[in-house]
């Protein structure tokens, strides 16, 4: 870590800064410049104390030089992490597609989405049982009910079942029928919820947070990996920015971001990060093309009828045609899908 | 709700958005402009399920008449909420301080603070037990032996406790030692323990979340007046911008914004809202000039020694500087603090 | 246009509103509804003034019905618009590639930059020769013996030439050298400039500003296509966000939006767009497979020693690789490039 | 700046970045980490060239220690600047008012507002003769007789005059009239509009661009201190951000911050920094409390018949109002107004 005095700091300052440095077992290193000294502060850890720097007197600022995530880090674990479940499989040069309803509605709704998204290459169903929604008013799920669903589909079918899970009292009920646990992206600095996934020992689909800078998200999946639990997918699913004429922001650069930073497997959801279902087909396809493991994608056979999100579903055509799109995009590129 | 028709919409497809408008039990009206077509539906609900009118072939966009949240809206509740608490009052013309340390560290630390404050004018007094920290490796809190210090602090000076509650099964526990709930900003759409603070039936300090609008924070809220709790602020602690001069970006015209759509009272937290010390007393005073109930200030004895956020903590002599200049301000508005 | 009367407002509230309504020449039509009243105001044209309607008492909002642009819109002209200059044709299935240096620096750098990228498969050349750069103590390009170069490159290689210009003063000059002009992104908004290049009558590739909506940006558009000039090039080159990892936030989504609201050609700056070398490829490919009509690359022979932006700019292999795997997916989804 | 190497960056590598650091005239500093290697360089300069540093293989990252402008900083010059025009002054304890309407509309209406904002207690009239407007179809000024209307408003009030200038080729006509020239937030990165009003040498009221930083704003002051002219104020005007309850979002932050790091003296415009008539009041009075050396507000004797952002302008009553707030909170601070 570097510490920058201010121009015109007293020796004292100076002086009291290398004791605060050593204090906190470092090695400090002093460089005096024309305009001001900086202190170098070696054998940084991550535990963020050292902050207190920052307010000693005479300091203009401090400057990190360690990324604050460690586990996640490829400067830990090189080989690309891959994560099965069932027939799926996301990471290592192979594009996983999970896909399905916004929220699971009924038994024919389930199983015939199931059946549709299967016949056009996912290997994973999505569907939300929990819901969390922003308005009270608003459908919230069919809670266990919906779980026993997707277990259904999944017998009939053999998906892989990925479905939310809002708080740790729900971990093990939800663990139950569920392939992979998805963290949404309200959730994503829950993290009694995160230490919760983790404990259960099953793969997580972690969703970026809509204000979440890298190194937070980073640091979410961090407080999985300390549990043990290696399974973890980074899912982008946009950000909030002043624009209006979509839903979110969806920054596809986060993909070739963390594909250099981390070795976790990236996955991309248009279908929330645009929030319009004309645009979804576009940026599923741009998303393969940017290098992401796999994608997630909102799909029913009645989006107008839908009880959540229908305005940002795609019907079974339009999801197939985006399929062959995506599919051709992986092959020109050397992937498999 | 207002349904704009694409340009060229068929008349089918206006029929059809007709006959959808009245299965959803609204009376509709339709309006034929020159340019395109539009039909208005009266009688709207809060349930946002109408939003399918959306995915309507030949729908342009929809148009929601009514703000999202009721219970929360001066059109339910024309007289201000006040929320009292021991010697603390927040609302009506009265603005209350809530002040104290990041983290509860030592019996010494919080019952030394907790007199600074109530000397220097606060009514309340803040300090983390549970902590919800980016890092996984950063101090996660005393936990319950906090919560003990805390009611120690309280049993000595008479202030009013609160303290933050981090997830559902949490709540019992914090609410037997805490007199007010703080749910985080990285906590506002976190709905089971929005539900379950609710039924705590104690007074909830609700943070805005760091990119939510005020219509999220409106219906955040509305989860917990939702279950009968009506003892609920808001509290402005700053958005996420691309500003990087500051932590976050504190937006006060939401203080003037939200008295003038709601009933309940506001609080400013200039602490995490500038997350520089120099910056906050500037802010406290400018967040009472703009209408605040009430302000919420880390301070510390020794912030180069806290163990977390001591950048942004201030002294207790600049504390107390700073309520005479917000005493000064409130005085010269014809409030009382 | 509606206006959305507040719970309550008086009727003589109303009734003003429709007399204003009328006194702007536009067809009122009044919807009494259970909780609130609402005008339709038909005819809606564009100029802005009705806004006033706003501050009439008793009204809550005014939400506009059309697009608040025109000519730009697929409303008005359904054919997609097609850029030719030289051997560049950006549009209609075809997509054109730019590439260059971010300056012009010496006769032997463009010279053999432009051999490069014409090997590669770009039709155009960028390159600086009047530089707007944040701080004035940076290189602020060759000026007018930069425009030479470029020319003389344009004579050896045939490339058409895009380059800034940044003040209506200068367009003349620019416009002597410079096959097609370019309004950057700080510009976006500089009116006199717009109508400036307008007027001009050459190709403009019209940069996106860094904070400006769709409509912000089609409006922009549109001042100069109100000058009679319709081969304009709309560019996404990244929105400042809150994130930190790139230098701003390119947001592919916008591609296909624009491809579904306006008939003009959409080109992508992933150079900018990033500000990161190592994502640059990624980002150009994936803005292909989004449906770009064409991309602009910043490309250095030796970007260590640039004089400006070399950390975005490809070195020639990286740069060749990148078109081999842009054409790779251009041809999976039937375009030319 | 510290260039800090990839862990695992190779000795050649690091031997590279040396040389280069030592090319550019500064004095290389290596410092050897148990992570990663670290190569401070001193001599710091501000013209940008060094950040080619981060193109060198091996480099991670490159962390200046400088701020990048340097005349604007208080660093350079520690007593604030005070700009003072007829009856106006601006900074030094004392806060100058600046209000008018948006766009000059007609003799009457100009020396109405003038009349009856110095009643009020401003000192400077603002009042846009040039309209950079967002759609070429808004009104868009009187020009050349708007200034002539200005100028006799000054006349019959003795009012300071604050308009426009939106190219550096109207820069001469404008000064003619005006006593202050305000650059606009759409033109605060117009580099030749900033240097031409530099070279005017008339004092500069320059307006935040919604997505600057605070380093490109005072960088853009900068480029015109470094013309000689150093009678610049800063206006914080509002930033663009994810909120949608205001038309910008006002960071009242910046005011202290600003204060602490240059020279210069801030006003605030709480008008465009809300956009909403019914925040601009509280606003006001907070930018006061905050430390605003001014603050400038849009007033329109009949605002819902303004030809421009009507919606956003205070009736004279209401400014009155807020002119005693505002003295208030002054006195109470201890400030003059």
């Amino acid at each position: 870590m570097i510490v920058v005095m201010k121009a015109g700091a007293k020796p004292h300052e100076v002086d009291h800064v290398v004791q605060e440095v050593e204090r906190l077992g470092l090695k400090s290193h002093i460089i005096v410049g024309s305009d001001r000294t900086v202190i170098a502060a070696l054998g940084e850890k991550r535990d963020g104390a050292k902050q207190a720097l920052e307010t000693a007197a005479g300091v203009e600022k401090v400057m990190p030089i360690l990324a604050p995530y460690k586990m996640a880090s490829t400067e830990v674990k090189k080989e690309p992490t891959i994560v099965p479940s069932l027939g799926l499989k996301v990471g290592g040069g192979t594009i996983g597609v999970i896909a399905g309803p916004c929220s699971v509605e009924s038994k024919e709704q389930i199983l015939q989405v199931a059946r549709i998204v299967r016949e056009a290459g996912a290997a994973g169903l999505r569907g939300g049982a929990f819901k969390p929604r922003t308005s009270p008013y608003s459908f919230q799920g069919m809670k266990e009910k919906g779980l026993e669903l997707l277990a259904l589909a999944r017998e009939e079918t053999g998906l892989a079942i990925v479905t939310e899970v809002m708080a740790p009292e729900q971990v093990a009920m939800v663990a139950q029928y569920a392939d992979i646990l998805q963290v949404g992206a309200r959730n994503m600095q829950n993290y009694p919820l995160l230490e919760a996934v983790g404990v259960a020992n099953k793969p997580v689909l972690l969703k970026r947070g809509p204000s979440a800078t890298m190194d937070e998200f980073l640091l979410a999946a961090e407080y999985i990996l300390k549990t043990g639990n290696t399974q973890v997918m980074l899912c982008e699913r946009g950000i909030r920015t002043f624009e209006d004429h979509t839903r979110f922001t969806l920054p596809l650069a986060t993909v070739p971001y963390l594909k250099q930073t981390t070795h976790l497997p990236v996955v991309v959801d248009p279908s929330h990060g645009t929030g319009k279902a004309s645009l979804v087909a576009p940026m599923a396809v741009a998303a393969v093309a940017a290098g992401a493991d796999g994608i997630i994608i909102e799909v029913h056979p009645d989006p107008e009828h839908a009880l959540s999100d229908g305005f940002q579903a795609l019907t079974p055509p339009i999801f197939s045609q985006m399929m062959a799109n995506c599919r051709k995009v992986a092959q020109a590129l050397g992937k498999t899908m």
